[in-house]
């Protein structure tokens, strides 16, 4: 079991800010996946693995490809407070699920 | 309703490394939030801030603070399959919880 968050690299997230937008990702998904997996997944030391995406169309499309495979997913559109423009789409979450659903998905991407 | 996460500086976490383990922080004091604090965070947009801590003196001091004051919290050991010794302490975050209480706690910590 593992999660995955694709962060982008295209709109220069401060190391603080990636780390923030990452932690919303990560919890949006986890609150989207049923209790069965959720505890599988912490027993397993709750693998969270960051990796590249190029930019806005990479986030939706990994969006899209997990609810195509019924995996839980959560993006992240930001507030605005800081750096960046409202509604600006920061990084997706897949997962928890098992490594090779996930790996189907975001398996391509480099780590960050 | 705010949440503090704060990370080790002195032991050169990559930037993805960093995140994770702010995003592992981050849910394990958002699990030992009541029910109440969690809602009203996510009402309010669940806000995360990642700032700044010298070492793992700090870290403990931290978490002792937040557990003296009955605020939720969570301290990350790394498991130590990349990059770290296992058992290193990372990342260690308070709350959600009111704004002026975590900030007793964390408020002198400089933006990461």
């Amino acid at each position: 079991m593992k999660q995955v968050i694709a962060a982008r690299t295209d709109i220069g997230m401060g190391q603080g800010k990636l780390a923030a937008q990452v932690a919303h990702a990560s919890l949006k998904a986890y609150e989207h996946t049923d209790d069965r997996a959720q505890r599988q997944w912490k027993q397993q030391g709750q693998k969270k693995v960051v990796v590249k995406a190029s930019g806005e169309r990479e986030l939706y499309q990994i969006a899209e490809e997990a609810k195509a495979k019924g995996l839980p997913s959560g993006l992240v559109e930001d507030a605005g407070h800081t750096q960046l423009e409202p509604g600006t789409p920061t990084a997706v979450a897949v997962g928890p699920a098992a490594d090779a659903d996930v790996d189907e998905i975001t398996g391509d991407l480099p780590l960050f």
